[in-house]
């Protein structure tokens, strides 16, 4: 890895807290990914990205700063990357997926909050996260009970701007969230002193667009019978794709699913026949967080679909591109936006629509149903995901988990218990 | 007690689970409050309506109900009852307190959710509380993921509406909460076949600032430096003010304030000089949930405030009476409700000037803050709670329990070593 600890230094971080985080995520990342046999060869380029992530991504990002540009730093899905890359700024995800930073975020939040936000709270201020550094504000959102408060404790420390996201999705809340993106121009505009044009707009939204198409195409070749692609590697390339170069990113996944879907027609499988095709649904897994699907991976399944966050919720609709005014415009990207199932809205049932619509997709043997401890929006919705699924017939496991590694055997042994049962 | 078997049958109770409740709360009851010295006389309506809790107040609703009358259950101090008596219906709270019903509750909803969810879940779901078997229809509310999650499940059981409340306040916000209260007025005199008129909503408006008025009247006796009433008596009145007949509970409170400035004129104080003065914030403390007080006043305090929506949040503010139109009278009713300081809004740094108001109102000489176990919204605002207090020079101490009584023993030990720091 190239050198990069002179600009740690100078974004203020705690390089030798931070150090311990080098040290470990390496081997980490070679023991879940690189073990795995017959990986695609376009996979060097993520593997690359992982390698270098607190280094070669923030040095473009301090590049872009350097040029008067200002970095924006988000949480959650629903908030759209199309405004603030249409304001030449960049978007990038800042989502903790270590339990490296939950003892940072444990000396300002209760205990019962869920990792995820614990992590993302750490990560700011311990000051060991290049990416937390670097952003000039935060875009935060009311989703859920525990962002809705963090972000009260974390404004105190960064510039912070909360989008109200509504909880339900009626036809003025359909309007209140179009307002609501209006209001983030209006600060992102101030904020970076570029206007946002239909210009800039239609080039952003057809940007992110095209990143989506590229994980749509990536999680077609999921479907297939013939898997050409683990569920860990598909994951890395989900969690990249949150804080990577957007257009770079959609170049390189093109390029991986032209050889996908090469394998495919040439029968090239990353499995053996007989291996279980296991769907994940539940709460976001954040980078670095491979947990779940490295047991799955080595318990005699493979992951071939994440409704999650990081996984169909973000690629799935894309935004309408006949729109030409700027009013137009922001309507179509609160339109798609709203469509979004997730377990913030009530009520959500469209959410169990979409696993056993997916499921069938992407020929799942079983479910996995996660959920991060302390999320209570997903656990409530358990009950019935769970219910739904048996009604249709397919199998389904619920665990609830968190970053730490001491429940891994427990784990291991249930999913390893659950996947001998789907072969039977 | 008078019986009223017959009655529960009828409503579909469980009666043998209930006995079980029937056998353990006037035990209960006998305990926290018999044994106190130097009651107010006119506690004794009180006594009482809590010894005929599932008796005497149920037999009034189903009178209202065979009349042709509706009875509407609420769960949180934002959803305008003046609306619902307005339409000739009848509001009643169903909180629940009690953790006979938590395990009820956990048979669907996650372990790790608030004791007042789960209770309130359970009591409906295992038929033991009479109020939740009348109640013709229940309004939820969006204020927490808890409960805002918990409403899907439990509106599989029985007739459920869900309020949108804002996350923010700003002046949108209060316009979106006045449309929330006009969509309640319509689907209330749908469900009731009544219509709300200029002349009803007012009367019901000024039938529910009088018992707020009654209330203020009630807190304010326990400003003084002679406190004529313990803080579990006031306490357990403000219980009932949720589920009593308002005008009789106006009335019967205002006799109780006639005794209680009668004492503070006569010097009668229930507590001896030297016993300190404490002011709880946080969780609300729903029906029969005595034990917070309980601890603090037999160990050497005494409760004179709750900062809690079983608290000074219940009734503090009015609403304007002058409105004469619909449109008017609505909007006064939604920018009432939008003065209350709850922490599912954010931000809420007004929770905290509140805090700190009513410490030097009520001359408190320290703070115990509440957290019922898994409230994510009020634990996240303990940090901030905690930090401007000791910028003030008030004594906090914060604490996290639910409704098992396994901690009360730890509880007492840390509440004692607090309460006898205060004396120092
Ligand atoms: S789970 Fe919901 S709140 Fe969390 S990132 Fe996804 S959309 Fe946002
Ligand atoms: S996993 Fe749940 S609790 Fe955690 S940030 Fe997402 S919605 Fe909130
Ligand atoms: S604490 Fe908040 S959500 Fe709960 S009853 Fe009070 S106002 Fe409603
Ligand atoms: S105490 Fe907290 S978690 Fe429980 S119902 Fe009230 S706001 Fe929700």
């Amino acid at each position: 890895m190239a050198d990069y600890n002179e600009m740690w230094k100078e974004l203020g971080m705690n390089l030798e807290e931070h150090d311990k985080l080098c040290e470990v995520l390496p081997q980490a990342f070679g023991d879940v990914f690189l073990t795995q046999e017959n990986r695609p060869e376009a996979m060097d380029y993520y593997n690359f990205v992982i390698a270098e992530i607190h280094g070669v991504r923030p040095k473009e990002l301090i590049e872009h700063k350097k040029n008067g540009g200002k970095v924006f730093g988000t949480f959650c899905i629903y908030v759209p990357d199309e405004i603030i890359f249409a304001a030449d700024a960049i978007a990038t995800g800042l989502c903790g997926g270590s339990q490296f930073w939950v003892p940072g975020g444990e000396k300002v939040l209760p205990v019962n909050t869920c990792p995820l936000i614990k992590a993302s709270v750490g990560a700011r201020l311990d000051k060991t996260c290049p990416f937390f550094r670097i952003a000039d504000m935060y875009i935060g959102e009311t989703t859920c009970d525990g962002k809705k408060k963090a972000w009260e404790i974390l404004a105190e420390d960064v510039p912070f701007y909360v989008m109200d996201l509504p909880q339900m999705k009626r036809r003025k809340d359909v309007t209140a969230w179009k307002e609501e993106i209006e209001d983030l121009k209006k600060k992102v505009e101030e904020f970076t002193g570029n206007r946002i044009t239909e210009e800039s707009l239609k080039k952003a939204i057809s940007l992110i667009n095209e990143k989506r198409k590229a994980l749509m195409r990536l999680y077609n070749c999921r479907k297939q019978k013939v898997l050409p692609i683990s569920g860990r590697d598909a994951l890395v390339i989900m969690q990249i794709a949150f804080y990577d170069d957007p257009e770079r990113f959609t170049q390189m996944t093109n390029k991986l699913c032209d050889e996908l879907e090469q394998r495919i027609e040439q029968g090239i499988s990353v499995v053996k026949e007989g291996t279980k095709r296991i769907l994940v649904t539940g709460t976001p897994l954040a980078v670095p967080n491979w947990k779940l699907h490295n047991i799955i991976e080595t318990s005699g399944g493979v992951v071939v679909c994440e409704e999650m966050c990081t996984g169909t919720r973000y690629f799935e609709q894309l935004v309408d591109e006949t729109k030409v005014t700027l009013d137009e415009q922001i309507e179509a990207l609160a339109n798609r936006y709203m469509q979004i199932n997730c377990a913030c809205f009530t009520p959500n049932e469209a959410r169990i629509d979409d696993i056993i619509r997916l499921a069938k997709e992407y020929k799942a043997d079983g479910i996995i149903n996660l959920n991060l401890k302390f999320c209570n929006l997903y656990a409530t919705e358990t009950y019935k995901v769970e219910r739904e699924l048996r009604k249709e017939g397919i199998p389904v496991l619920s665990i609830e988990t968190d970053y730490t590694d001491s429940d891994s055997e427990q784990l291991r042994t249930r999913i390893g218990a659950f996947i001998e049962m789907l072969g039977e």
